[in-house]
This record gives structure tokens, sequence and C-alpha cells, in this order.
């Protein structure tokens, strides 16, 4: 590895350098910072990163304890999570120079066992869909993705080994696919939000963001204090879930989620094509609806006391479903509670579900982050889920797909999407 | 109603009585702050409060406007809720004089519709089991319970007509019954969370502290934005649902509760006994396992940075789990999830569920806030919780009971508890 640059290693290259003495701590955080002094200017993906802060806490490191399962791992925190040392302002102008009195659980649980904070990525204003001014890395003239705009970006562009992003309807999953990257919304819960901006609560999950799927299962677990174990080597019994949602991905996406599961059959993997209930249908638009009278609720203080100093689409956003009354809102919610009983019998038969990540190629310009609609259902299901590039496009950006396993069985869904790997036709690839 | 001061009234009679113009908003703000001069030397329930504020924020009301649903209405915030203009100390030392930069979503829902902000409550620290100095307002020498020592004490000596606590083991359903009052704990999510300071996220739950099972009710749809439907009169079909912890309830509750039992079938409700199945018996210890864990997670950044300004009380219990694996614990959030499961089935047969509150009237002395052990599984399960007290026990002091209802279903157990209500052996009397 003594060609590659640090930066661009993963994060089981990076613990292995430097367990063996290969390299430091401090050979890797400043390689991070390198890359990000030579390139945010164009990509915009940091809002804040603080050179002598973060060396100080790669050198503090020293070489004790090289064991920790995240020691000396760079990461970005989205800016929808708290940190006490860099401003924290939720891609919204009303908190421009807010600096939190906490860090965020997620952030120290990071710090604890071993990792280096580089700072602060950008988000669309309160995770919601007004874009941050990040570019996607793999061609400037488009668009990230959003809201984890920040997170996709630093990590795609070799500027972090990982990111903390957050998933609400599809916030992880399509920005991770167009910066092609790899997407990882855990099950709900099982990263502790404590710290994140709320939007709609019970939605909101924290995710990660890496370059290998290995590496998002090392974070996983290095985040809980503990070594990932190997990923399971499996050749999964695969669903093809179809909906009316199919309907909206390109003819492009289409054949290569067509051609990626001919190649996944070839090698063994059991397919079976299913349909999605009536009754799941239903939700698809009902997460729209929670999650609309939610935010309503989540920043019911910035509705009401900071109303101008919102843009004119959130204001628009937070005006929706005021006329959804209180009993229309817990029928709301009983429904979902109902839907993850029924989506938990798919998991009888298969181990994971195959859905498309993104209609298609990321668009040119920055005003729009495409559409999130295949990650609302899965975020309101609690669900993990796991999305990657798959295949390049007629304009020679990523086409995606994700993989969607059982509540809690994020171990296996990984393991999956490490199989799904393999049978890719997608090389992530940026000039130096 | 001439001769009661304005802060013994219930929520609906201010509603009524400033609709009619027999009062105005400005009356009953003033009666309640009186009431908290005269009375919180002794009590301690609130941690702060500000006459000009509350008397300012009750004379913008005017009286245009009166129909909306929490007109005129104060209330109290348990200090672990973010409120910008007091201070939110999380009942920790850490925090004294920390000033939030937003309100808390439930706080601002409550002032949108109408609502007083009175001020801050006390919490025990970062709602766990360390005690505030609340004294019981039926007797001072007391308990008031916990970790809503505040809500329940201001409540109960009418300081205020309700008051904002949270429930994430037990910290609703004893206080209430402690101190003489209403506590309900909302099915998980119907009351937004945001601006709560996490301790178990995925359990965290805002209740509310009333004086009448009906006023529970409007507190609830007023948050919505809805004036509430009348409480349907109903006759409840309830289980008396026996397990291993109603061996720890004094002789007096079981007696308290056969009692009632027997008064609510002469009224015509039909009985069953029903016994908890092994699985929900194994979660009770669970759910102390999860809360334990997560709170390790929630209050990372205050373990690792702040961990001497902590009570050696909470240092204990953030040092258990420590060994706890990931994958044990990812074991446990999916045995909960199947756990919300089996519970469902209950409520074909039943419409609510009669279970212990606490173990008996509340104990001498201010160190110890009870047993929280009546409230884990129901908070772990997501189900709405009504607590009330049921009679008196040989100290004078109130015996209680909970009924417990199906997800969402949260104006069905307010109604049952309205039934159970017109059965119980207990009259809140406090002198002036």
């Amino acid at each position: 590895m003594s060609k590659v640059s640090p930066n661009r290693l993963g994060i089981k290259q990076i613990l292995g350098a430097l367990e063996s003495g290969d390299l430091r701590a401090t050979d890797v955080t400043q390689a991070c910072l390198d890359r990000i002094m030579a390139r945010n200017a164009e990509v915009n993906a940091f809002v804040s990163f603080d050179v002598r802060q973060a060396m100080t806490a790669a050198a503090e490191l020293g070489d004790f304890n090289v064991k920790r399962p995240l020691f000396g791992v760079p990461f970005a925190v989205k800016d929808v999570i708290d940190t006490k040392a860099y401003p924290t302002a939720y891609g919204s102008p009303i908190y421009a120079g807010h600096f939190p009195e906490r860090d965020a659980s997620c952030v120290t649980l990071a710090q604890e066992h071993g990792g280096v904070l580089l700072g602060k990525v950008a988000t669309c204003e309160f995770a919601t869909q007004t874009p941050s001014n990040t570019r996607n890395p793999l061609d400037t003239r488009r668009t990230p993705g959003g809201s984890s705009s920040g997170s996709a970006a630093a990590v795609s562009d070799y500027m972090a080994p990982f990111a903390f992003g957050t998933q609400t309807t599809g916030s992880t999953i399509r920005p991770a696919v167009y910066c092609g990257v790899v997407g990882f919304k855990p099950s709900y819960g099982l990263i502790n939000n404590a710290g994140l901006k709320p939007l709609s609560p019970e939605q909101d999950t924290i995710s990660l963001f890496t370059r290998d799927v290995e590496d998002a299962a090392t974070v996983l677990y290095g985040l809980h204090g503990v070594r990932c174990p190997e990923l399971p080597r499996i050749v999964p019994r695969i669903g093809v879930l179809r909906s009316s949602q199919w309907d909206h991905a390109r003819p492009e996406t289409v054949e290569a989620l067509e051609s990626l599961t001919d190649r996944m059959a070839t090698a063994g993997a059991s397919i079976s094509e299913l349909t999605m209930p009536a009754e799941l249908e239903a939700m698809i638009e009902i997460q729209g609806r929670i999650s609309a009278y939610e935010a309503r609720h989540s920043l019911a203080y910035e509705r009401l006391y900071q109303h101008d100093r919102l843009s004119s689409r959130l204001q628009g956003r937070l005006a929706q479903e005021q006329h959804t009354t209180a009993d229309e809102y817990f029928a709301f919610k009983q429904r979902a509670r109902q839907a993850r009983r029924l989506a938990a019998q798919w998991f009888d038969d298969v181990d994971v579900l195959l859905y498309p990540a993104s209609e298609g190629e990321p668009e040119l310009g920055l005003m729009e982050t495409g559409s999130p609609r295949y990650g609302g259902l899965w975020t309101l299901l609690h669900l993990p889920c796991v999305s990657q590039p798959i295949a390049v496009g007629p304009a020679g950006m990523p086409l995606g797909a994700q993989f969607i396993g059982a509540y809690g069985d994020d171990l296996r869904v990984l393991a999956a999407a490490e199989f799904m790997r393999a049978h890719v036709q997608y090389v992530h690839k940026l000039p130096a």
C-alpha cells in the first residue's frame, strides 16, 4: 500500500496499517486534511474543519490502545448532528455560528473508540430538500443528492473514509449512489440518535457513508465498542420486490438491476419475484404525510418564531398537513406499526429485498437533489438498507440498487451487499 | 365556580370560564403564580419561574381566538425538556444555567395553541433515579416519586393544571399516583419528543400530568391543534394482567386493586384474568438492560467528559452493561419488536389491561423515589398508560392503578380511565 495516499485507504486498511506500524494516526488524518484543503473549495462537502483540532486529536491517540475498534480512523459528521467544537447550523441561516453545548452520542462514541473528528459536512436545510452548495465529486456540475450531500461527497472524494449522515425519507440511499459510494441506513435505533436535530423522530436514522461494505460494518460495530466480526460469506436468497415505484425508474436503471440480478443468479443466489402488498403500497403515500405532519411539530419553534428565515420551499412543506386531524395522524401511526408487522413476513423466505435506490443518474445542476422516493417506505418500516452503485449510466454517472433486510439483521444485509458488490459493474475512480 | 381559586380549576373548566368571559387568561395565570410563590419554597416543584414572562404571555393572548384548544391554560415543563427563555439543567450541575437555543416541540405546540408557560419543574438527574429536592405536597416528608417529580408535585399542589413529564421506565405512572393525580403516558411518538434530552431514545415518551382524566385528553388533542372530542362513555372490557411483578405490590395495593375491580365489575365492566406470557416476563429484565445500555450511549458526552459531575449513582448505572456486545444489544432490540407484536394480541379481547402503578404508598424521606418497576415494560412496548390514585393506604397516602391500552388507541384508554375514576375511593384535597 506504500503508493496509495492514506486518505484513499478504506477503514480496514487503516486499522491494519496502524496496527502494523506502517502508518501513524497523524499520517492518515493529515492526508484527509490535505485532500479537504485541495478539493473543498470545488466540492463544498465540508462546512467546517479545523486542522489543528483534528491533528491534535490524532496525535493524542499516540500508539497505545491501537486495538480500539476505530483507532485512528478520521470521520466527518453531517451538520444536523451536534458537535461542541464545530458550529452546527443544521443547514439553516437561523443557526449560523451556533455551538451546541455537547457532542451528539454518535460523535462521542466514535471518538471514544478511537475515531478522529475532521469536521462538519453539508446538509440540506434541516435534512429536508432545500439543497446545500455541495457538488458531486464525480462531476461537479451535478447534484450529489441530499439531504446528506456533504457526507456522500466527502467520502466519494477521499476526504474521509467514513461520514455520518441521516435518513428520514431517502437522504442516505440516494446520495450514496449518486456519488458512487456505499450508503448504510441501519435498523432504526441501532445507532443512538441523541444529538440529532429531529425531523420525524420515529423515522430519523443516523446512517453511514463508506467506500466499502465491510467498512460500514466496521463502523457500526465500532460505535458499540467492538471489532466487527468478519462479514459472513453468504449467497443470499434475494426477493426482487416489484411495486408501482419501479415505474419511476429510468430504463437504464431497470436494465442495470436486471443485469445485476442475472449475474447474482448465475453466482448461485436464489431469486424470487415479490409484489408489494396493497397496504404497503398505500404506506408509501402515508409515509410522506407522517413526515410532513411530524416536520410541522419537530420544527415548531422555527416555524413559529423564525418563519422568515426558512426557505420558501421548507415553508411550503411545513404548511402541508396542517388540516390533518389528531385522529387521522394517530391512525397513520397505527398503520405504520401494522405495516412493520406485515413487512417482517418477507424475511421468512428471503434474506434481502432488492429495490431501486435512485431513479437514474444524478441530474445536472445544484438546485434539486433528486427524488427520495426509494427510501421513505424502508425508513418508516425501520429496516436496514444498504445501497451502492451497480453500473454506469449513459452520462457516465452511477446507477444504483439497495438491499433491504429484516429488522436487527444488519450483519446479514451487509453480508448480502458484499455479495452484490462482487457482481456490480462499477469501479470508484477519481483523479488525484 | 366563583368561590374556587382559578388555580384549582381543571382545564375544561378554565377553557369554559375563559370562553364565557367569567375569567381572563391573566386571572388564571396569576392564581397559579400566586400559588407557586406561596408554596414552592416548601414543595420545591419549580426550579424556575418568571412572573413577568408568564403574565406577559397571558396578557398577549388577549381575548381573541378564545377557541384555541389550550387558550389561556398555564402549564409547567419538566426540566429535561428544552426551553429557550428558562434555564434547562436536566437535573444536573453540568448544565446549571444552560439556556438552549430553542424550545422543545411540545412547549412550542402548547403555546401555539394557547397555553401559557409558567416555568420549569424539577427532574431527577437526566430523568434517572438520583432525586431532586421536590417534596410530595400530600405529605412533605415523603417522596413525590420520580423522575417527573416536579411535574407531579406542581399539578398535585394546584400550581399548574397540567405539566409535561416524561417516562422511560416508570417516571410518570408512579409519581402521578404518589402525588394523587393522573399520569398519562401516551402511545410512543404521539407527542413529538424533539427537544427532549434523550436517555433511551426508542422509549423516551413525553407524558402529561393532570388532575382529571378528561384534561389529559384535552391536552393531547390540544397539542395537535384540535379541541378534544368528548370522551366516549364506555364500560370497558378489562383484563386483569397477572405477572411476577404483583409479588412486589404491598398487600394494601393488591387489596385496593381487587376492591376496585369488584366495583367496576358491579358497574358492568367485563373482567377477565390474564397471565403475562413468559416472553413478556423475560422482557421486564431486558427492558432494564436496554435502558442501561442506551443510557451509556445517550449520555456518552457527559460520561466521557463530565464524569466527575455525575452523581455516583448515575456513574454506577452508566457502568452497567458495558460488557454487553453489539450483537446482544441488537438481539434485545429484535426481541422488543417481537414483544410489541405479541402484546398487540391482548387487545383483540380486552379494551385495557389493569396493572399496579406503584408498590404502595410513597416512602418517607427524599433520598429514594420508589420503584419504577410497573412502568418499564409498557414503555418498551410503546403502549398508552393512564395511572391514577384509587384508594388511601394506611399512612393516608394514595395507592394507585393503571390501565394500559392498544397502540394508538389513546382515546379509548382515557375513556376507560374515566370509567375507573367513577369507582375509585380517593378525593384529591389539599389545604389552601
